[in-house]
């Protein structure tokens, strides 16, 4: 099927600034609550949210079969299920409704009403029902900082790590949209140095720089899903902040791996921009020869996307820092064999599970993707553009990451995930 | 309130072969699909399935405050979000309707035609939707036999071991009803003395013996649950068989903890039995003096169960072998500082989510709760009835854990949870 709302001539008749993410061509996916309480499935163009579930009830979806209520619900799980044929029908009927040559609703004033609303005016929610979320440990960068402050700085990679898109299993119930924030964790810690471990609010709060995507329902139980045809199984891709406390973590992960060191919050972009948006943006990603991967997880062709990535810190009432400046493209495993690992023991996937890229670091120390690495475990601390310092993140910090695709033509972009640290929780 | 429902002098109308799991004592939840493809939520008495959707259009639960269609539903999840206090008003009226003295339904046989199936008549479902599901690591033995195998036979448990009810996030979706059959996961391991990992089917395919508790919404995200308060939020237990592939773990599992070693599948019982039904077989811990647990994690009272578990293996048209004899009293950490330390970083943790006991094995060779441990990683294999041997679980085997409480009055089962493994899986 021709994409044809990645036309990157097309133009739309609602007004999208310059620079912004979400041109005609963009046409992510999300749910949001307008002024009039209403939930609904929408998408955005410029700073305009648009209410899909009211299009569907004014017939702008006639001739594409979808059930009468689907964009009428407060996630995405059904549409994502329907596959990637009816996701393309719908993109690029929306391209077709918004193109500044279409009258039809173009120059219905009452319907614009009931379907066009200032992006100032809903609040967007979590986009999917996520039943399962894995976060993958991708970028090489990453693996070896960490692998050289907590274990051997001359053998700094694990043995697997070269051979297995290594990842673990998180948790969904704390996964919240941008703008929640996120209260200082509390749990046990071992003081450098001591035996026995103390308990009180984590002194080590960091975020991590990802992103993640979003699955459709792929195999049955006992089926591995081949590589090769992994991305017919990725509905699309939202940057992901999963929230870390390293001191928690330091004396938990040994030998089951991180827990509550990581389950405390994540936040994730709440617009899901669909693998086809992207699909101008594919590059190569790092060779994979020394070793070669194992047979189920080679693949031809380019599957990494060209996404820049940025990460701001703003002090309570200060003003932002950039800190970070990455890309997706550094990530040595591609999402496409992320998911045939993950799949090729026969784990089921379903429509709206979770999958995180892990922190995504590049070759030089100011696009490392966590203060972790980017103080070196605290020993270099960041300079903020107000003067203060920052080893880790301190109570009042939001942390805000940005996302977006670039070309002559267009850019396409994520918008941002942007969530601020509380102090611990107390009871009112 | 008064559990009248776990009155040891009541009968039931219904009848109850001598050591069933199930007499008028416990009624536990499930759901189940009956022959004309109706799904329900039911609980069952000796050998009868009772259709709870049914008795509730037939008025039986007046006077309790229930949504209509509370039991027409296919998840217990939303009674369970009801609360303990509506769990156990609805306990002990299914124990008033079938109590042997009372003649309501009892003399009403057009009405037990559509309330009542026999057991072989229905079939039996997930009882929940799981949200998120946690595996602990909580039997000191079973902790301390694997150290021994895979690290330091001296200092078998971890540093953190006696600190930490150590945990780890699991995957929902492979989660599976018992009498699912499963198949032999296919996977990366590092033969012995190589240094290049193979793909191939697990060789090493292993059960593990848990069991599991299911709980309500507990707390907002950022909120604790203290430890004293954590029975509140525990619905009822379940057995649980935690498939696992320990070469396929052995290669993946550093630094972040088992993936596909296990995500493959876990098969849990259907019945789920309250917590107020085990309330008779309350009894203490370990003793937990040296160390003596963080603030957070200190309980007074009896927070163990007395439950006997036992695992039987049947080869493919073989008779069955009983492999190992268990107690869940063997646990070292309590359901109740399991949720206390998952929680007390603020993890939010929602009606339905599913929490795993770890591999329960008790002080002697042959109450070790997997096989991994009973042969000591295929060193000594097991001997079976019909003269075979087995060092891991072999394809056309099947698994059967079994559990139940038992004092000089009653007896409260969990019925079994069976599994069968297949070949790998292979395209029709």
């Amino acid at each position: 099927m021709t994409l044809t709302a990645n036309d990157p001539s097309r133009k739309s008749w609602l007004n999208v600034p310059e620079n912004s993410d979400f041109p005609i061509q963009n046409i992510p996916f999300g749910v949001f609550i307008t002024k009039d309480d209403v939930i609904t499935i929408g998408t955005r163009i410029g700073d305009y949210a648009i209410d899909l579930g009211a299009l569907q009830q004014l017939n702008y979806f006639e001739g594409i079969e979808l059930t009468d209520d689907m964009f009428m619900q407060d996630t995405l799980n059904d549409f994502i299920s329907d596959g990637k044929k009816t996701w393309r029908l719908v993109r690029n009927r929306i391209a077709d409704i918004f193109d500044i040559n279409n009258p039809k609703l173009r120059d219905n004033e009452k319907q614009k009403e009931i379907v066009i609303f200032d992006i100032k005016d809903v609040e967007m929610q979590l986009p999917v029902l996520i039943g399962d979320y894995t976060d993958f440990y991708s970028s090489r960068e990453h693996a070896t900082n960490v692998g050289k402050m907590f274990r051997d700085p001359d053998n700094a990679l694990l043995p697997n790590w070269l051979h297995i898109p290594v990842g673990y299993h998180g948790r969904s119930s704390t996964i919240v949209p941008s703008g929640i924030p996120v209260h200082r964790p509390k749990g046990q810690t071992l003081p450098p140095g001591e035996t026995q471990p103390v308990f009180g609010p984590s002194k080590r709060v960091d975020f991590e720089l990802e992103m993640a995507f979003i699955t459709t329902d792929a195999n049955i139980m006992g089926e591995p899903i081949p590589v090769n045809e992994t991305e017919d199984h990725i509905f699309g891709m939202v940057l992901f902040n999963d929230w870390s406390a390293r001191d928690i973590q330091k004396w938990e992960y040994v030998p089951l791996g991180p827990f509550l060191a990581k389950n405390f919050a994540s936040s994730m972009s709440p617009w899901i921009v669909t693998l086809d948006a992207l699909e101008p943006f594919r590059t190569a990603g790092p060779e994979q020869n020394d070793p070669k991967p194992l047979e189920y997880l080679q693949q031809t062709g380019e599957h990494a996307f060209d996404i820049k990535l940025q990460v701001g810190l703003a002090p309570e009432n200060g003003e932002e820092t950039i800190i970070c400046n990455s890309n997706f493209k550094y990530m040595y495993w591609s999402m496409s064999q992320q998911l045939a690992h993950h799949t090729v023991n026969g784990c089921r996937v379903n429509s709206g599970d979770l999958m995180g890229s892990g922190t995504i670091s590049g070759p030089t120390p100011d696009s490392f993707g966590s203060m972790l690495e980017l103080t070196w475990g605290g020993q270099n601390p960041l300079k903020l553009n107000n003067g203060e310092e920052r080893k880790f993140i301190e109570d009042g910090d939001t942390v805000i990451m940005r996302g977006y695709c670039q070309n002559d033509e267009v850019r396409i972009g994520f918008g941002e995930v942007s969530s601020k640290l509380l102090p611990p929780f107390s009871k009112k």
